[in-house]
């Protein structure tokens, strides 16, 4: 098991030895002013990325054959460049399987995912319309599916950027849409519920991460909206009677979640519950790309009534801690 | 009281003569083909507008003195003029004091409106937060403003667009924020339904609803935002030793409220509370929006499984009723 | 058989008697002055539309049911509103099937729809890539399909809005994507061709051409480039082995046929197929509006050497015939 | 007092010593790669920053406390890193006060603010509208108020960066305001000239000016129109008998004066005198921000007749000096 | 001579007879519901315009052969059709020439147009740059370019679209930039004051005026820049050793007097003088239809402290007048 | 003749011995950190640039007089910093005239311009319409003309952009567009052509590329637009009876060719002949780009079915080799 993670690095001194698993996240072969090889890494854990460098590639110490998305076990010592820190690596093996948990070396959620799990299928089990009701639980029963969607991130790097982020981000949006629904009763809850659901399902297919958080090509060139449309499509096609109508209003609500054309939803919220959802989807986000950043300028030293520095995923405004403002004022 | 409303003459047979209280809401004086000077009219009630026409102004039964904006009692006979409603005015009198109820000739909310007010001293009484207790206290408890607060629409027509529609609109909001405030831990419940209480109470200036619904000069020129900005100052100001950290978050809450530059909010929402305020606000106004198009197109005679017509005020969508068209298969 | 059409009688005089079969569009029961009823009809052929007018229902010689969206044969007169034609109607009854041909009751192309069809075929046959050329073996082999592929307008009211205006367009694209593939040589020619004539499929399915041209409800709610990846994606993947990244390119060529987000398309063109794709499709569009504003401005007597009006798809812009104005230099 | 600028180190030879009065702009704790703690500074007088380095900070010739904003005598040596200028300090004492004058640590404008002063009373002695001749009379008749509208900058680094830009800003504004005028007899002179004077007054508050020019935090919250507005109605409703409508229209030129909502302003100029303070104001600006392009080119060494980089603050644009390129002309 | 005109019409009761000298606008045949051919016509004098129908154009007191674009004699009687006044014309003849003058036929600039032009080429002999002396004098010594500056409008609808409007702009234009050339001493006078002698020369080609205000066919394909700056660039090339740098910049002020591309300048400002004539065009130019929007409210019978409408060429805001509204208070 | 390139130098080891023919493309004195002055140079050919350091001008082997633009011979060894490839110049002259060859120094076409220009003449040949046979005849029949016609990069550094670009983009598009042409028939061959061999002649005046690519100052305030018409205007004026209208439209085909108004083209296309040479034009920019995209993805080490990176001209989107990525499927 791992037990030294990359954050704790930052107080050691110069030249101090230490060893652990990592993940490769970058691999390539440079040559030194004076010609000779060396290999230059990436290596990641869930607490953040390191710069590693191997100046003698031969060494039988380091292992021959590994890659990109290998875990390793390394040993070496700290050093310093322009402020930043390396490891200058000394030795080097492939972890074997179930040495390391996957989980240590990629930013994970911090909450029970098993816990996020059972809300997320209590909610299911709350429906009192049927036909949702057997669409989510044929989804959800499929286990390869099922997997993937308890550990996808819901993003590549904006908010719920994480293992586990995307269950996470739905998990919330179904308490804060259950809490919005009574208040307008022209709401179909169960409907407005199976769209909160099923919104990023394609994420699962759009993203991968098992080394680090990328898109796939099949992603990047048909998107999630249109890779979960296809995913539910095929599964309402298998359940015999699912209603015309119905399947129409749960793939419209997938459709439009963006709430606008530019931002990629090819249609707008046509539905009261398409409005709702794009509504608390984009809530939810913001305000947890705010958290982000409170926490982000508290790493940064900045007094907590300080503002936060301008925001690129929020229109370039600066954000205020309200609590930590109202509190420092003398 | 008035007993007959200008939607009942829908049925009205040609040349039917009635009789019935009205606010004037234009009057102009033209000539026809032959030059004679005749008399044009728009009165209303809060069930709609009616033309009319006086063919003889100098007739002894039509009073001398009558202007925009009186009440008056008017007798006639229903014309058709292209398929349009018209009454041939016969007999014009102004009506006496208390004769007649505004609220009967403009649109007006169809909830208590003591109740409505009930609901929201309710949660003023619920703060904890004693400041801002003391602040919605002291403006509430002016009573010109609080009887302006209680009439004053909420737009000229876009939503709410009926006398009691603010508060209306404002206990709404109120309720949803206090639905949405404990799924974020970070929000200041009272700063939040501060917020809600004080984002539109500008309006009480910008709008003048004595003969129909219209800008004031003065609300053309500096708007609700501004002008409720200095209205709620003043307060403050008055305050002994009210915190000018809160007073500026409160400030801030009232100037960012619509969201965007280009919607008129100078700032864009910097505190969880402003940005969860634009978001409810939003969203309570769209979905009174969606309520009123599904009205309209049932009176338009539209089947509930139909598409309504493309909304302006909503990028030019279509709009589809769920239930209606749910249950509109066969 | 018809042989009377609407743009004949522009030329009748006032009175003058007549019959024919129309479809009718549109049907309403009105009163006038006197309260009397009487029915408003919109009758159209594939010439233009003609306003009805009954003034008498219940008249034996009328016919008890019918309905928008029958094919009826109608005898009566000639009369004119404000210089605009109507038809006083005195005898009324439904065609027998078969008595009138649906293709003269609403606005179809000119050309032969069997010779476009072996056009079309003739270039899935020239493939030489196996699996394109099953995939379009197979879904053109589904005759509800290729029926409804043979009938459909291509819009609604903009480029090509007539009967077999979806296969005009795409024969007219084959051919000129054809010439323009060699000069690319980057280009794969058999891809390019296959999403030309995948990329609007879904209009079979979004549009409705039965009685006018509308959108269906479905069609509204998710679009045809969704509804078109749907019914191809079925058909992929009842293909054995067909390979997977070819069906993601394909799927990538109707995704993004529109070429910008702010036109429903979700995704940019990304290969180079793709781009070439919305740029022939832009072109071809625009070049039939032209060649319609041209004979629009025939129509309304404009010279050949006069701008055309301002043309609302083409940014407000004003034509010029190039040969027009040049012929017209004295 | 202050005989050395930052300006004049450029030609020293590296390694030459010399002392002088700095204000401390940014102070930090760091460590070098043996772990031995330094101190990092900003230190900035009216020509420039440097940046600093204490090596031993325990050295008893260094002041143990001083911090951001405090002026400092300091002595060391000049040394160079990637061609930057350093200061190796080696002494280092807080300032006693009135030993350097602030005025010579931060970028001032290099008119004479008194005369600036003059020329703004006599601006304000020349009104023939008594009512606003004793507004603009009580606000600058307020000494702190006086003293900080004398000192502060009219932005954070655009146009007029330096203490005394808001007075120059002004002062010329009213010049060119005065010379307009009287070219459109419907202008009111007297109100576009107080629109001149109160459109930034916000700026008192919105920016802080004592060390380094930065944005409050009320004033980002808040932005300098809102907070003018304030101080300007407060002032106005403590003088007897102002005439309502004057108030809104001295308050709509304050609100209006940016000329665009995405501008910040959150009304449109609607007024004669509003929109020609939105151009004056505009105009001035941009004329003040090509000057100092053009000085920034010759300080870069470029020749007079060669373009400028390209100008963000205006859009974009390359810049050209029109007398130098023409004098260029062989 | 003309003494009567279309506005003088509005107090005429029905079928009072008159005569009177017209411009032919528009000329029509139609035929009545009995099929009897007339002819509908609009004839305009420089007070507004007037429909006229010819119910016999078969009568002898009826010329034969008129066109659009003749100036014509008609008497005839005053009828009324909606309110909207129209003639019955009984006799019409072609005007002889000279007897009737054409500047009242169309609206034209109420100032005197030999003093503007003596205004305008008394700028010119104010030059100090012989350059741009010779320049100027030899494109206004062309007799037949310097009669269409006189009298061409400056616009087909929006600001000075009046006979003569083109030089009124002008030379308020020339009077406002001599204002605000001495407060920039960067600024090269007689190079600013070229722009706005030559920034709209192309609008003589770009517009024709002799039958109301229209764009040219090469004026809609090319605009009044491009002609201006062809018109320029001849003249130039035909003066010896004009100096090339000078002709750049000249041709530049033209080319990107607009300002922005999306007005139509290919080109940004960017050399000073080009950005003072793209304000002071603007600025006139506003100021110019604010003045005109003020008259058209009292026309309508608006008091002087009303909003006008919402302005479409001024992004729709409303506007008020300062001293009207003033005025206004009790 | 030059034998070295720079591209050659990647392998070399450090402190290895070569020389070369360069072109100077930037030279700048500075000082050492002990204040010694030294020359840095930018050097170039036709692959790519070196940065090169003398670090004694004093030595006799280095010329005295050479400058920015000079061809000349060095002799040095190689050095690396930052991994960066580095020259330190140990002798250094000017070439003689026709020592080096001007297209080995900058990047020029892999094509043969003598076949190119014969390819354009060929078109010309071809055309059938007179007038604008005999006006391309007498544009490219001026040798000065011809020469930078043949030598044009077609832009500073976006696609084509390399000596000879200019002709190689122009004979694309004369191909594409003489495939295009005969799909429409309503299209003037001779016409488009014209406007595809004239659209972009401006930029032999508004680029120079004597050394480096480059915007002249004349062609920054002018653009190649206008450079290109006024040229063309010239010649037209000089031949006999050139018609009118036709020399409208090929300035109206150069003055439209980018299609948009934020794109600096004043006009939009308004013949179809302008619409289509925009389109072709778009379309062959873009698809040059993409090829270049490709190769520089190749040429960083990606695989065949990598996407590249973000595009910058291509709205930041993805681009993937649809064969390559189809031949990676395992």
């Amino acid at each position: 098991m791992k037990d030294l993670y990359i954050a704790d690095l930052a107080g050691f001194e110069e030249g101090r030895s230490f060893d652990s698993f990592f993940l490769v996240l970058h691999k390539q072969q440079r040559t030194t002013k004076t010609n000779k090889p060396y290999l230059n890494l990436i290596l990641g854990d869930k607490t953040g990325q390191l710069e590693g460098r191997i100046w003698d590639p031969a060494d039988p110490r380091i292992a021959r054959e590994f890659d990109r998305g290998d875990i390793v076990k390394a040993r070496g010592s700290v050093s310093r460049f322009d402020d930043r820190l390396q490891m200058k690596v000394e030795q080097l093996r492939k972890a074997a399987a179930n040495e390391a948990d996957k989980t240590d070396l990629l930013p994970a959620t911090t909450l029970d995912v098993d816990g996020l799990w059972r809300d997320l299928m209590g909610f299911v089990e709350s429906f009192t319309e049927p036909d949702l009701k057997r669409l989510l639980t044929a989804i959800l029963a499929n286990t390869e599916l099922a997997q993937a969607y308890r550990e996808a991130p819901a993003a590549r790097q904006l908010h719920h950027a994480w293992l586990g982020g995307l269950l996470e981000h739905v998990v919330s949006l179904l308490k804060l849409a259950d809490r919005v629904a009574p208040h307008y009763p022209i709401l179909h809850r169960d409907l407005l519920l199976t769209g909160v659901i099923l919104h990023d399902v394609g994420k699962v297919r759009e993203l991968a991460w098992d080394v680090g958080f990328e898109y796939t090509v099949e992603g990047t060139l048909l998107g999630h909206i249109q890779m979960g449309m296809a995913l539910v499509e095929k599964t309402i096609d298998s359940l015999p009677d699912f209603p015309p109508r119905l399947r129409t209003l749960v793939l419209h609500m997938i459709l439009s979640h963006h709430g606008k054309l530019e931002f990629g939803s090819p249609k707008l919220p046509m539905i009261p519950e398409a409005l709702v959802l794009n509504f608390v989807d984009d809530l939810d986000a913001k305000m947890q790309a705010i958290a982000t950043e409170f926490e982000k300028s508290a790493r940064e030293g900045k007094a907590p009534d300080e503002l936060t520095g301008k925001v690129w995923s929020l229109d370039q405004r600066q954000l205020l801690n309200t609590r930590g403002w109202l509190d420092g004022e003398e």
